[in-house]
């Protein structure tokens, strides 16, 4: 299978790069940015010299679709939606990594990310990503989910699918790495602001609540809202997400972890912690894995769910390329079996 | 005013020797501890050298008694209540900054500590130093509050003392600086193992939980419990606190501010963000401010609160001087009037 | 004194309002800048509110010479050049902290600033204010150092002095904390470039050798040029410094420490380490001390010099405050008295 | 082929897990350790859940050599010299990532790791590993080399090679994050100490300093010692070191470039930068890659060399893979094909 990448010079889009090299299936055929040109590319990218022998090329649509079986776009929300219209036109296999084709609700894109949206028509014809829970695992358009909505979804499906908790009791509170906030330089990212620091943004107002209860929603109609909270940790990678709720009946953590296994026996990705363990944010570094810790507090009835991954992993490139081996029907690991790095 | 600093070669004690050399009414005249030598504090401490001239001595009370006015205690939870002893029966006043004297309920302290508490009937006679909410300032046994709980019970306090919140809603989320595991070597604050990670421990079983239940309870007598996690960020200084409630009736944003300012007016330490101003945790490093932001999110009814302190300054040895301040009738400010180190 | 600030909203004119803060003789007061209004200074330096009662002015020389004894230039390269004309032709006191009236050798800051210097005739009037060294400790127009040219300095004295090395084999290896890039973003000091990092940057052509060379000279007028690089480490202060150069003689390390010492005996921010300790990084941060390990290498012949300050103390406000205290007469450590901030 | 690891619950045991799973004709059969069973190797490297079917064995080399080609030793210096016995004398083939088998001249194991020295017979049968330089490519017994050793060695070779420079005016001056010092807890990697610090350890005596010499002589037999330096910085992978020497005849920066490239040509790990470039630390993180870059300066007739690696990568773990891939005569870059990690 032949693919392009749109967007290679972001951080995601680079990501998606490293994970391909790995894939016995899939090659790389051509990789685009309107930003930058091929010197440029290997000057702000050290670590690719004399490694990517391709070409950086300009986004032309006909070309790509004449060298490739599918594009994936790792550009930013309001970038995507106008390079993908060719594609659609056209028939052909998109994987969008932005937020462009996720919001199926007429004026939710308007509201949360301050700009017009893509047509409704065109936007329903997208599968949202969440390669755990894929609606038409077979579509060839494809939203693939933003880094916390990924985090968040699978922290309470669960949960929520099994009707578990208090819906008007559930709270998020999210934590970022500073890659999230891609390769655009600002003072909130500045390495003197940042160090050292830790800061609470976007307060209730974080552009991926939206798809959020989009998806719970598909699990309890009745949900309308959740609380949720982001902020940035001085790490480069990595979401680190704590989830409350409030449940219906008591349960004990033996099979509140039970639960959760079961529910996601069959997720390669998705590693479910023994009771009395929670995972730490590197543990998934550098990978696509998932990793949920549990523990119900008889005291509060809540019940806390800690849930890892690598923002750039199975928050962006790493589901991207599972939700194309999904696509392709290729086995869900393809490129993405590596161990995690650590220490 | 003279005084003696018992743990001196801690984290919290050599925070305490920073902040007094700048007291304009008080000497430190004696420094002591028990695992440590004049010769390797200067080797472990370089950024003292020449600047302390005092020895380092064992710990003597009669000795500390007849050179000092008063005794601090920078001693870990488990020392201090032997410690104490002398002093306390020689009426001799005593600043504790362990646990060891804040639990008054018995049985607490076994339960939470895992070891024997001191006698209830020294514990009783110890005014809890939360020092904006003191119940006797001039008492001269201070039990100093865990880091943890001073930012809790801070962000908590308004809003259950004028019965704004549903009890059984609050869910706090803390975040800590490395710093606040102390001096002691682990794998848990190994650099390789800490550095670029986040980690939950303890999950609902901090021992700051009874001390903050303790206070809560001044403040509403109702309340039984709270959910609360606390969590390890590759930072060394620093607890970042992020609280929810749910309130009884809506709020806007402005009156929520203008009832932590009402609150807290006369209280210097205790900063306010404005409306739509969440605090960033290196904005009280190296000080002794608490700084809070506040918001309501009509979509949920609840409210969050942001709570940042520096866990060596108002979360111990800042809150220390700040206590010994009201004991001795100087102005709270004194010795605390640095501002934070930034960047 | 009154004295004013002007370019308080970069990070060494912050930092000179800290120490400031803690002056006995001292008083702050107007504070300036042209890139922030009032508002945007609290929003930008949150740490500071309510501290500073002072309005944000904007930059008047008459008003400035009305309020003030002295000004203090905290502005970049380029903008003092410009700001200090009408204070030196009012012959009104100016500490100036950028490198704009350093170089005294025609065409030297042209060549290395790449844009034109201030007059040769104005430069010649400025004191080059390496404190230990001063010229005229009582000149009223003092060129502050850079902050690697004050590390590098003061490694080299004792042994160019005494006429001990092999001028041709100097070698200095400078790594410095990302503040001092200032506050202006960029991709070389974004969090997620520049965390986990290391780089060497301007490979010979640090804008400081000049600087450097013109002090060295003042040691042995036969020095000619010395190896200097610098590389930006993921800490947000400090400079550590790693200076290598071949002796004339053997030396042993008593015999060196002891040159050192006799050098440095009465400056009391000059802390030499015993034979065989070597200063860490943080054990100055905070402070205005520049702290120097130093040992022998008879297999090589070489010395090894590791020196370390706090690039925004003693690498600029610290030192900037200590040329004030010449300047006017007070000791030396009046309002730098502050313990280093550790851990 | 089959191979075990010995000392897998280390570091270099670990990325020795992460680089062979990608290896296309290399099986891990078996995998040992004194210090820990299975349990407790999930429990510390939660990264690793539900990854590893293998059991966590006790060292057995008789079952080793029943079931491998090849034993991996990632064990401690002073524990390989012991477990390697059984293999030597089984004739069996053994990579050994320790100082163990590397100094060939009586005496020295001793003076600078302070332990005997495993017989020096056997330590004669040991080719070493410096993959780029091998003398015996086909050797069944390799010992690995130092972190250290390795990037100074690939720095130094092209200039010692081609005899251009001045033998005793080397410097080198190396930085190494912290996982170089391994798993084991000690206040020098003790985060709150290690963070935002620097600091200069083993001044003139670290270990690697003869292996390097050794090296180095094979290229100029003349050559006798080299001034070395080792300092740790806040990163957890990766050396950067900066080497510095006196040129005999004056370069220009391009034939300098070309010299390297000369050298390197057929060495797909090692990255010469172009003219005007220098790498940085991040750029081979995760990855086997060593680039290098380079300047002269004609100011001092200084050459200024820097290298980066991973420790664990090209410093360890990657470095025995590509000596495996020699001995076994597969593709140099077998298991060691992954992109750099970045950001």
């Amino acid at each position: 299978m032949k693919v392009s990448i749109v967007g290679v010079t972001g951080y995601s889009g680079l990501e998606l790069l490293r994970y391909l090299r790995q894939h016995p299936y899939v090659e790389v055929v051509s990789i685009h940015s309107h930003s930058m040109n091929k010197k440029s590319f290997e000057a702000v990218n050290p670590h690719l010299k004399q490694l990517i022998s391709l070409p950086l090329e300009e986004i032309d649509p006909t070309i790509i679709m004449e060298k490739s079986d599918l594009v994936l776009l790792a550009t930013p929300s309001g970038v995507s939606k106008e390079l993908a219209l060719p594609f659609i036109k056209a028939n052909f296999p998109v994987i969008d990594l932005s937020g462009d084709f996720r919001l199926k609700k007429a004026g939710e894109y308007e509201s949360w990310y301050g700009s017009s949206a893509a047509s409704l028509e065109l936007i329903q014809q997208f599968d949202y990503g969440l390669a755990e829970f894929r609606d038409s695992p077979k579509s060839k358009w494809i939203a693939n989910p933003g880094c916390y909505a990924t985090a968040t979804e699978l922290a309470l499906a669960p949960l929520l699918r099994n009707n578990k908790i208090e819906l008007d009791s559930i709270v998020i509170d999210a934590k970022s790495g500073v890659s999230g906030a891609g390769k655009g330089v600002s003072s909130a990212t500045h390495f003197s602001e940042t160090h050292d620091n830790m800061t609470l943004y976007k307060m209730n107002s974080h552009q991926h609540i939206p798809e959020i209860i989009q998806q719970l929603q598909k699990w309890d109609v009745t949900l309308n809202t959740i609380q949720f909270s982001t902020s940035l940790i001085p790490v480069t990678r990595g979401i680190f997400l704590t989830a409350y709720a409030k449940l219906k009946q008591p349960i004990s953590d033996e099979e509140l972890v039970q639960l959760y296994k079961t529910q996601f026996e069959n997720n390669h990705f998705i590693r479910i912690q023994e009771v009395g363990h929670y995972p730490t944010l590197k543990q998934v570094i550098g990978s696509n894995y998932c990793d949920i810790g549990l523990a119900y507090n008889p005291q509060t009835n809540m019940v806390t769910i800690v849930t890892v991954i690598d923002n750039l992993g199975k928050g962006a490139a790493g589901q991207a390329i599972q939700n194309l081996n999904l696509y392709a029907g290729f086995e869900e690991q393809c490129g993405l079996d590596q161990l995690p790095i650590y220490p």
